[in-house]
């Protein structure tokens, strides 16, 4: 089983998902099923951001999953954003709804009604939730698996605040916990930054985002974004408290999401020919010990015992192993289907280190070998796994870093985009300006690509898409006489570029 | 604020749930909103059975909330249980979909085709999923929040076993974990038996069940179920194995699920006019703490500090407290509202109690007051906690146990299902005769309570309906000669009937 990761990107990534079983295809367009080795990285994922968002004070709750249209339709940029995607309840068994009802593609406008009635003093403030849920988005672009798709998962978070510096400060502790999510448990690293004017939520005031790119396929990817809403949510609905001097004061909310997208991330930046790369602290099983038989059954049966003595020694070090006890697998199967799976360590064990009381340990990751005594393994291990997940990292961003370009002048840029690269540039910050980007840039990036370039290329994915306004690259003012790449006019900030998921 | 659980159940219901910010009401009938005090809960219950169905193998993972209306047909049984509630999706913005999908009122149709996949040979069984997510069922019966509403929260554990011995072995693991979660966690007592054939679920062998009761109302409730579906879904969903000697093997299957209708059982049988009384080991809070305040503002802030001493030996002992330092209510008026929300341990702390280095301590569900030393709050509120849980759960099976009737004719019987109890009877076990004990018992309890007697009972809720066939009953073969009540012919088995929910 050979893929190749850098020749058919579309075709690898299909096949690893399925074939190390984290996702099985389903009869409606766009909806994936999560099997147990993907559903099992989530979980891990919701247990470090759940213990994150109580530590500041946040409750979960659960609102339901159906909206009128009327509420639907109350906060008109918001209704904008979301209507085409919106699937609609018209009929329960054979008879008609009286009104049609809304699936939430997310839940700004059927929580804040309840906001409303919850919020009469300042003293009602903060109000904090967050709730784990389905949400549907019924897409007419191409669906991929974690990545784009109908029906996914997500937590949201949905909080007000007597203060717009208050609100603030959240969305960026959110966005801090969303960066940490990716790099400290996927190995992903991320930009964080704002959103343009063009790309910010509908409704909000300004979006923070986390951003990562997918250095195989040359493009940016949205991984989680903090929303700060401002007073709009609270206008259209009416929520109202009274300030300590009984006066009238309209909260300032929040909202913020991370998806199973973030599954998906993880996969394509650390996938390899060979399938899957599980950075240790989300995969399911860390390490998997495979005995290796001999012809005579006894000694067989002997080093498989061994297997479990060493099993029991990762238990006491806290580390999620097992025993490959299959009869029926050679040792070559049972390495490529582990090396498939994406288990971070192989421990191979046959009768010559039991002689000399150490095991094999292969890293998933390098290939690296290491002979490791039993009595060494409590200890060794757990260190092992912690320098896999920190090189992950390390390496993931390396190359990440490799992508990025600073370009200054329009000349340079379309062909950049189009070698797979993140371009960054000063910017007048003009949202017709960002549209010139885009057009321009798919019509000169179709020329150099050609029209069928790249089979999965749909003509938006080609166009330059702005990121986000890194939050490092704008921690200075800009130096005085620095031009726009693109308008020539005086530059306002520096903003990042890519074709984009 | 005075209710009267006794005299106007349903009102006093609907009060409770709302002021205690368990839940709050919403725009599309049969749908609330889970408040954080109510979710918590629900958090706790997910852990406990999380682990338990982990132990013994069981993972997790999400499937689709879509289904063809082709899958959802495919067994017939099945679809005629639930295709009057199925809730429909037919358009996209404003675009009407090829084909109509149905949200899932239950995910059988949804996961079988998938098992067909999924197994090929024996060594891939068991397969044991579960899924924790929303579902739809879209009734027309009165909703009543937690315990009939049309969305609600859920898990659902799908299995597919090679021998029936290990499906019907795992049908009761699972429901001994269903009776701890009420038993242990929510101090509800629960009757474990078998559903009739007429009760049994739409496609299953056989219906294991337990049963609550809430006095209050005298009904019987469905508190969880663990179906054994034996090769029905098999059959229909094409899903087979070869055995180890090549043969056909068409798997067992069983299906079990547990949802948040177990917080409103909670609430209705320990609930009282003052309010929630919560368990203590599912309390999101289980001790606040109130400062009494004085005349002297100094004083009174050392009295806060104080608070906030006590609450360090509180969170050391592992309890979830929480001191009201709110300055604006009085002590009274912070009674009642904890009181309201059925938080297990008041302590108040007053001048008095800090010269003696004690604090007063209150029970909320006996009322009882006991002092306590600072010194002593780490070893004894724990065992203080522990003791309420335990008397909880034996004061409610006091009270349901005095509400089961024996009865053996049909002359006694209708009266003491009129007069709130359970009633065991023997009974011949046909389907036609349960059918027959239905619509006698309806019409004659009709003359009884007369046609308005109490205003939330429809024509159906006087119906006497079975409950179980308890297992405890009916471990023993009957009593030869023992008569079954209503058809007068030879008893199969005991059998528990109720009005119900």
């Amino acid at each position: 089983m050979v893929w190749a990761k850098k020749e058919n990107f579309a075709d690898w990534y299909t096949d690893v998902i399925t074939k190390s079983q984290m996702i099985d295809y389903y009869d409606i367009s766009g909806c994936y099923i999560l099997r147990p080795w993907s559903y099992e990285i989530w979980e891990h994922i919701q247990a470090y951001l759940d213990a994150k968002f109580k530590s500041i004070g946040v409750k979960n709750c659960y609102f339901p999953m159906f909206v009128t249209s009327e509420k639907l339709n109350r906060e008109k940029d918001h209704l904008e954003g979301f209507a085409p995607e919106v699937a609609w309840v018209t009929k329960s068994g054979d008879a008609d709804l009286k009104e049609p009802i809304a699936i939430r593609p997310t839940s700004e406008t059927i929580m804040y009604p309840a906001f409303k009635s919850w919020i009469r003093s300042h003293r009602d403030l903060p109000v904090r939730l967050n709730q784990w849920c389905n949400v549907v988005r019924w897409e007419f672009k191409n669906p991929t698996p974690f990545i784009r798709t109908r029906e996914f998962l997500w937590q949201e978070g949905h909080t007000a605040h007597a203060t717009k510096e208050g609100a603030a400060k959240e969305v960026m502790q959110i966005l801090e916990f969303y960066a940490g999510a990716y790099e400290e448990l996927l190995a992903v690293p991320m930009i964080k930054g704002k959103k343009s004017e063009k790309e910010k939520f509908a409704g909000a005031d300004y979006t923070t985002t986390i951003e990562g790119f997918i250095p195989s396929t040359g493009r940016g990817i949205q991984a989680a974004t903090s929303h700060h809403l401002g007073q709009n949510f609270g206008k259209m609905f009416g929520i109202s408290a009274e300030d300590d001097q009984g006066q009238k004061l309209i909260p300032y909310q929040n909202s913020w999401g991370f998806t199973t997208r973030s599954i998906g991330v993880m996969i394509m930046i650390h996938g390899d020919d060979k399938g899957l790369v599980l950075p240790p602290r989300v995969a399911p099983l860390q390490a998997v010990i495979i005995p290796i038989p001999v012809t005579d059954k006894d000694e067989t049966d002997k080093i498989h015992d061994k297997g479990d003595e060493v099993l029991a020694y990762l238990q006491e070090a806290g580390i999620r192993g097992e025993v490959d006890h299959r009869r029926l697998y050679t040792p070559g199967w049972k390495y490529n289907h582990w090396e498939l799976k994406g288990v971070p360590l192989r421990l191979e064990l046959g009768p010559k280190d039991i002689l000399k009381q150490q095991v094999r340990v292969v890293r998933r990751d390098t290939n690296e070998k290491i002979d490791i005594a039993f009595t060494d393994l409590k200890t060794k291990l757990p260190a092992l796994l912690e320098t896999i997940q920190k090189e992950m990292l390390e390496r993931a961003r390396k190359e990440r870093d490799n992508c990025i370009r600073i370009v200054t002048q329009w000349s340079d840029f379309v062909k950049t985009i189009a070698d797979g690269c993140m371009v960054l540039t000063p910017f007048c910050n003009e949202i017709e300006w960002e549209e010139v980007v885009k057009t321009r840039s798919r019509e000169e990036s179709l020329a150099i690509l050609g029209e069928d370039g790249e089979a999965d290329n749909t003509a938006t994915s080609v166009a330059a898409k702005s990121l986000c306004m890194p939050f490092e690259n704008n921690e200075m003012p800009m130096e005085p006489g620095t031009k726009c790449f693109v308008s020539g006019k005086d530059a306002k900030c520096w903003i990042l570029w890519g074709r984009s998921y």
